[in-house]
């Protein structure tokens, strides 16, 4: 197709193949620095001698409110978990608001508050913001960016460009709650579902993993594109092969189900409160051990290791004992996961 | 009105009287800290022995082409002058952009391309970026946020808190251009109008400033709610009064045509390539000269002081020998300006 009729898709929200493509092909030779083409979850930059991670990310999240959380603690969580993915300990927050023209006051004060009590367990500082307010129907209800800057502690280097063959991966808990949340909820099933959003703040168990374990190569949140998507990145960052099993990967009783049922993969599912690390061999005993101390880590475990074949690509052992490739997530999923 | 029953309206975008109170009652409230509650265009912070200031804006301009600009050079020149405001070195930019489906890619690369040179032109690097698509209808077009990180000079400390009785204030050039002429593309007035936004990076005349003139005390960029607003926020924050003068205000004579054709008032429309600057008695001349010697500040001159009388409260001298109020803007006069 030519340049002059290619249109946006959703597919370039995805989190997968497309949006990688958008940002490798397009904002990346834009804007041409190293930084940005390092692709980690956030940038980083020296300061004196110091060195600070900067990251931003938008919430689109529909519906506003669901099990688990709302668009607030979510916006906070997710900017706080960019920077810890960073290796950085988060500090400051920013917050921008596109809000409909018709929009509740209580619904924002409700998020405002969700906000504030988010930054507050994650000992972080909302200090500036911005809020526009828009005619009805040109925004559905409310989008909501955070921005954030962290202080990497000194010795900490943590990049997706890190990982080796020989590396174990340790996933912190179990996969898809968050999208398959959302998901039932949009869906008005007609039956009752216990499940709610994994959203959490991480950069409390990063500190942890930090202290416990100097061997730490990779830490990656598995938001949009789950878990298959953000071993990828990390395999084509890095140039190595991944081998996951996947009788090792948590999946809730539930949302297996609710995936069956939907046809959704969990592999490909937005995760908002878990993280992958990569650890030098050796190390992984120490680093699990720590991360189950934590709350939001108490069901880690190890789900693979680095390889030397096949630089670029993921494969997974299945339940079954064959082998299969992993991709990128292809297409959309999930419109306004997160 | 009950608070269940309130409702948000462009009123609380518009960046005046009732922005105003969506920030100082639900905003600071939530988010209670002393950086926030300064309601500086940024927010400023200690990294070591650096102070660097931090400010983020979202986009929602509507046309997002119109002479002088688009909505990519608008999102970087607006950040920047906030950083700016803060009398910080802008240093880097976050790029969070929510993306309608269906969206023409050649405009988007355009729109990618204007980012690119303004960031150059400005002498910063986006280095982190986000990119959600939503469903056709979930957004009009595209919203940009950009978020940034400057570093502010040793001795260096400029606040809306600062303005002293006394103190001059002058204008860098000629009001209203940008609203104007987002107003008249927006109008399909039938004739020609050679005006365009006055969309431009103001770090560079302010570094000029603070070489030439260590008696800065406030630095403020009047976009949403125009001079007017922005004079009123100073006032307030300083507790101090301010005398303006309606025949040292400069503007266009295409604009004023306008502003009486459609029926606004040019004090309280958006600019995005000016600042107002507070400097103590005698620093106004040598301020002045480096602010004309600037491009950007070509056009610069004294249009009031800061008096003792009615804190909080902005006069102006008008052109026939009068005095009036001038309040804060209420209500909305343009949504989507900026």
């Amino acid at each position: 197709m030519k340049m002059a009729d290619r249109r946006i898709s959703l597919d370039h929200g995805s989190g997968g193949k497309i949006s990688h493509k958008l940002i490798t092909d397009m904002m990346v030779p834009a804007f041409h620095n190293e930084m940005l083409a390092r692709l980690d979850d956030g940038a980083v930059f020296p300061v004196g001698n110091r060195r600070l991670a900067f990251s931003t990310d938008t919430y689109v999240v529909d519906p506003i409110f669901f099990p688990g959380g709302n668009i607030g603690d979510l916006a906070v969580n997710g900017t706080v978990n960019d920077l810890a993915m960073c290796g950085a300990k988060p500090l400051y927050l920013s917050a921008g608001m596109v809000i409909e023209e018709g929009f509740p006051e209580r619904d924002l004060e409700r998020i405002l508050r969700t906000m504030s009590h988010a930054a507050d367990s994650a000992g972080v500082q909302v200090i500036t913001g911005d809020t526009k307010v828009v005619p009805r129907g040109a925004a559905d209800k409310i989008f909501l960016n955070t921005s954030g800057i962290g202080l990497i502690p000194e010795g900490v280097d943590i990049s997706g460009r890190h990982a080796r063959p020989g590396d174990k991966i340790l996933l912190s808990g179990s996969i898809a709650d968050h999208a398959v949340t959302i998901l039932t909820k949009r869906a008005e099933l007609g039956f009752e579902v216990s499940l709610k959003s994994d959203t959490a703040p991480l950069n409390r168990l990063v500190e942890v993993m930090l202290k416990a374990c100097r061997g730490i190569h990779v830490l990656r949140d598995p938001t949009r594109g789950g878990v298959g998507t953000a071993l990828n990145e990390i395999a084509l960052q890095s140039r190595v092969g991944i081998k996951i099993h996947e009788d090792r990967i948590p999946v809730k009783n539930e949302v297996l189900g609710l995936c069956e049922l939907l046809g959704f993969d969990p592999l490909y599912l937005a995760n908002e409160g878990k993280l992958l690390a990569f650890a030098g061999p050796g190390d992984e005993e120490n680093l699990l051990a720590a991360m189950r101390s934590d709350p939001v880590g108490r069901e880690a475990c190890v789900i693979g290791e680095v390889v030397e074949d096949h630089p670029g690509t993921v494969f997974m052992e299945t339940r079954i004992g064959g082998e299969r490739i992993v991709d990128m997530l292809t297409g959309e999923q999930l419109p306004r996961i997160c």
